[in-house]
């Protein structure tokens, strides 16, 4: 029992970069705002380098280290696992934790490859028979414009859905002097701007529109194929700048896909699109309406209602901050805008609620499957010759 | 009888610069997309130069010229004198016209003080009692999203006037070294920033609510009281930039008001708003709504119903461009926007059809006083330490 | 010679609906605004129906009429035709004019069958040799803001071009309750969205990369495949909304689409965005820049210069509306935007200098063709599956 | 000494509602994300009601509570004040802390007049000499893109300032049926969008100018003077809708003002701007270029630069994110935006490191006092007609 009366809940996290600063920080801050039946405890931390993983853990506020993450699943006192590290991990550890019955809450994407995702599946579904429970982290689900966009989907307000228009634009490699780094080492990240940022807006939109995506044709490139190698603090810096080593993942994706209700989608993610920050963009066109999203605008939705009258009918501008809207009412007054990591306290609640309710959290490892073989299917199209590819 | 089969409509122009040619694309495009009642023909430009007004005339399209306004109006072809000089001459043309039964459209401001104003309002009346008609060129006032915005209005959809927030912002003269031209004059130009843009945006402000200005409290301000002497085309260009001579207008004017129905108004005109094109901007809350105007996006209204489901409220940017929207059937199908000078037709079109119905036009001559009114007060206030004026 | 010394030039236009307003609008307005080394002078226009063409030509202010378009090729007094009709008669006519020594304006798109365009092109390189141009008015090139991306192309402030995004999205048959017109029968339009408005973003994106589409995959999408039959002014209005006929074009095309240059293109038309009236989207992205342009604000560029200090870049939102700006001089001050027809005026002054000057009008007949064999490539790729199709 | 090596710092904070919360967030997240050289301690919260301080204290996570903050001021494990209630009680709390030793962060308005203001500054003055320090949280000004602002500012990017056009626009009382709260009592709240809202503009415009307001003519206004009695928990909610009270504060506030350096200022506070949620705006125009904010999109700024090649001028779209930008780099990559409460964050790093390094934080005291006296200019020039009232 927490100080509060809840029981605890204790939280083992693997990785401590970015994703590990985003998912402490709502590991940190759910309980500060909402009302969860448990209470976090956030107990150990893991990762190989010793004093790297202590120096984390006093900074982003964990009560202990393991050096292997095989201790931090075997610990008693680890209720969830939190997988932050890169993708080609995934699988082994959420299995492993999955077996020692711990649930799990995984970085997306769920794995590199669909054989790997389909493992983590099949040992999802065995372990939720023994009530425990696994989730991926798609967070720009839990951003609450995309969540209003949801919802009117549900309610009808869009009606059929004829077009999903969909981009993720970034700009952080469009310098071609940007140097190599393991993110554009296909040995470790698996994929480039087709699975580290083309894998949201294909979650996005499956979530979004409540459809699945059932063929696509697409292309990959690589517009700079060889880059400076980074000559970090080891003392070589002399040779900055001459050496290069190749870019073996893509820069860029697109492709056009088929909705399971017969609408048409339009993808696209790149690293090259020079202004573009972090721009998520979903537009969907229905029978009834429109929706339009866009991150760099990230507490505002658009949305056309076509049954208002012609004469004051327009896009309307809704800033996603009323008490109505999803999560809205535990932070501050209208207008008063949320930032990046909210979706990551919102994750942490909604997985929270649904271990103590015992229910199945979403997205699941089958959602993360589904994400996965669009991916390989565009990789298979953009393989030969833009190829139609039926999932 | 014009070839149409409708009664002909002789006009008699006097000025051709930057208004004359707004006005002459006004007569010459209005019936070809508009069902006139009179057949309007452009028949004679005045002016002093000869040789000027005879290329001008050519250009623009008018059939003959006079180098004295006097006979023009006196000629038996004139139905209709249209004013485009500036506004120290627009009294005695304007009261000549009426004296001889012509019908006036005089561009803004309808004079450059209140006293001639008065004397204008007063033969405008005593003409209307023979049915020569007048009006006053707020052109503005015809761009189909500010006529949205105004039907908003009537049909009770912003509820009561609380705020009115005008801006009329513009960057021409910003920099230091913008030579002196007429307009900074004040012997010719009367005022201005407050007469020459601030009155647009008075008049825009009581048109769309509907309401009066009651009251002010202002601010004039010159930023730049010494400009280079323009040296035209004299070959005295060897003094250019070392000569200057002083600005004897106002740079920018901002007052507060209260409007009659209780709303409180925020205007603010200027020359020195670097970035700002020709930024007339209107915003409005009421009690049950409010309109938002930007004319450098001039095609859309912004408008917000308070009595939308607060999930789903949210400005609605509006593309007025929708065959319900005024004047927009006669032109494009939606989406087709127009431009500045489109409000120049519309202006000839609401002006014929008066005439042709014998109906007084607006805004007449008592509302282009209104405004001076108005101006005048500001200028009071500004010149006792921001004095509240009564009006 | 006219009035102003300078040599007519007589126009013969066929076709008054739509187009030939916006043509009318164009021929009328050049001289005014513009200085033309030619003097147009709009001699006839022909059409079918004897009463409606003589109406028309009042209205729109030929001079006078012909029922049969082969009479107007054959007067002397013209000296262009200005083709304005349903694509299926633009080959018939245009090759017919070109044979008899007259320049051809012909609208959008050339054809509709490359065949017929490769005809076209063929007569008028044959009657170029001869001094007798032609030109295909895709008229969006000569907006302002598109003018200006591709200036900034040219002048190399994009740099290497690796992304086209280009949409144009409108409505108006959004609405399932639409009734059918002959834009939805493919025995008169030919296509549907993709030859109507795919083919506009087709050719804004070659020009503006001055680059050409060498591949494309892509799906064609008809959504709503029986209408109700418009009953029309023929008393049968008993049967409205009863009877109803097939739907034989696509309401919507998508399509992938690599550039010479090495980039990749998304394209996507439809007539089924909900809350999208007219919205031409072009966004392209290069190794040093970006610009994007929405015709919903037309008169708006934006430019993201990526050798800007990081900490002020950001996409610059031009109004486009300076002097320096093409066409710009002869309109109006900054601020006071254009409209949608300013670029049918702006087709007359580019056509006639080059007619003066005896120099190739762009863009040409071979261009309209390049254009038709990519709609061409896109179908066959829509009927094969998504099949890539080599340009 | 902290687990990390720094010095621990404890905090003591009186007060928990909604600025209770935020402080709350600033002081457990600014440890987490920057390198602080002291170490808080979020050691007591206090509350007159021992049962809900207990349980906010367990919430916001304080490890202690009292009841009465004269025993926090008093305990030694507290060397700062975190003053989080009404302003009635600002000034004997922090005169207390100060005189006990503790520095002192005061939320605004520092006072509620300005006799309180200046014995506040004064009793702060004296601290200083004792090496205690304290605050006051107008904490608009840590938003990154406020931050560049003033940057900007500094740096000669805006010139000589010419115009400042504030605004702080919310809507959530603009329905009449909105019940009483202690917002709308006089007696406890002192002022209402005036003293609430207009505070944080005033303060904002002399922060990012560098400059004072000099002189003002304002207008109050209380559009709705009479409201139902909210009835709350009481079991008297049968009395709901039928009892109402009067509002003794103004509603909205417009006030013109002059600026030390020449310029000229219009700021408009109001809770009745439907559709605006908390729309704090600042446009600065000056002689070199522009800035224009709104918290709407709090992560942007939007910037004009008048030395821009006038052909690629616009107000850049500056999405500040950037590792160059204010306090960006400890938090995420590019265009991962923040949120409202970030900026308590930032204080609490801004004030943690001053503290360390004995430097007077900002605002100070003597900033609060400043915008105290030019709220109370404003009230005495709408008492009085809209006189002048030099500060």
């Amino acid at each position: 029992m927490a100080q509060d009366g809840h029981p605890t809940f204790g939280i083992g996290m693997v990785g401590y970069s970015f994703m590990g600063a985003a998912h402490s920080q709502g590991w940190r801050t759910a309980p500060r705002f909402f009302d969860l039946p448990l209470a976090p405890q956030m107990r150990v931390l893991a990762g190989r380098n010793a004093a790297a993983v202590t120096t984390a853990a006093h900074k982003l506020g964990w009560d202990d280290v393991e050096t292997d993450w095989r201790r931090l699943v075997a610990r008693d006192d680890v209720d969830l696992v939190d997988i932050c590290t890169p993708g080609d991990t995934h699988a082994e550890i959420a299995i492993a934790a999955l077996e020692a019955g711990k649930h799990v809450l995984c970085e997306k994407p769920l794995a590199n490859t669909v054989a790997e995702a389909e493992l983590m599946v099949a040992a999802a579904e065995a372990a939720a028979e023994r009530g425990v429970l696994s989730t991926v982290g798609f967070t720009y689900r839990r951003v609450p414009a995309v969540q209003l966009a949801r919802r009117l989907v549900v309610d009808g307000r869009i009606g059929t859905i004829r077009h999903v228009r969909a981009q993720y634009l970034q700009d952080w490699i469009a310098d071609e002097d940007v140097p190599l780094s393991w993110r554009l080492d296909k040995s470790k990240a698996g994929s480039g701007a087709l699975g580290d940022i083309g894998a949201h807006i294909i979650d996005l939109a499956q979530f979004v529109t409540g459809e699945s995506i059932t063929g696509v044709s697409g292309i990959l490139e690589t517009f700079v194929d060889e880059r400076p190698v980074a000559t970090g603090f080891s003392g070589l810096s002399g040779t900055a700048g001459t050496e290069k080593g190749p870019v073996t993942v893509d820069d860029a994706a697109v492709f056009l896909a088929r909705l399971s209700g017969g609408g048409l989608g339009v993808f696209e993610a790149t690293r090259f699109a020079y202004g573009r920050k972090n721009a998520i963009r979903l537009e969907i066109n229905g029978s009834r309406g429109s929706v339009a999203f866009d991150f760099e605008d990230m507490n505002v939705l658009h949305f056309f209602d076509a049954s208002d009258d012609p004469q004051v009918a327009g896009f309307r501008r809704i800033v996603v901050t009323e008490p109505q809207h999803a999560y809205i009412a535990s932070w501050w007054p209208a207008g008063h805008g949320l930032g990046y990591e909210h979706a990551f306290t919102h994750q942490v609640v909604d997985l929270v609620r649904d271990v103590a309710a015992g229910t199945q959290p979403t997205p699941s490892f089958a959602d993360g499957l589904a994400v996965q073989r669009i991916l390989q299917a565009v990789e298979r199209s953009a393989a030969s010759d833009s190829d139609w590819q039926q999932i």
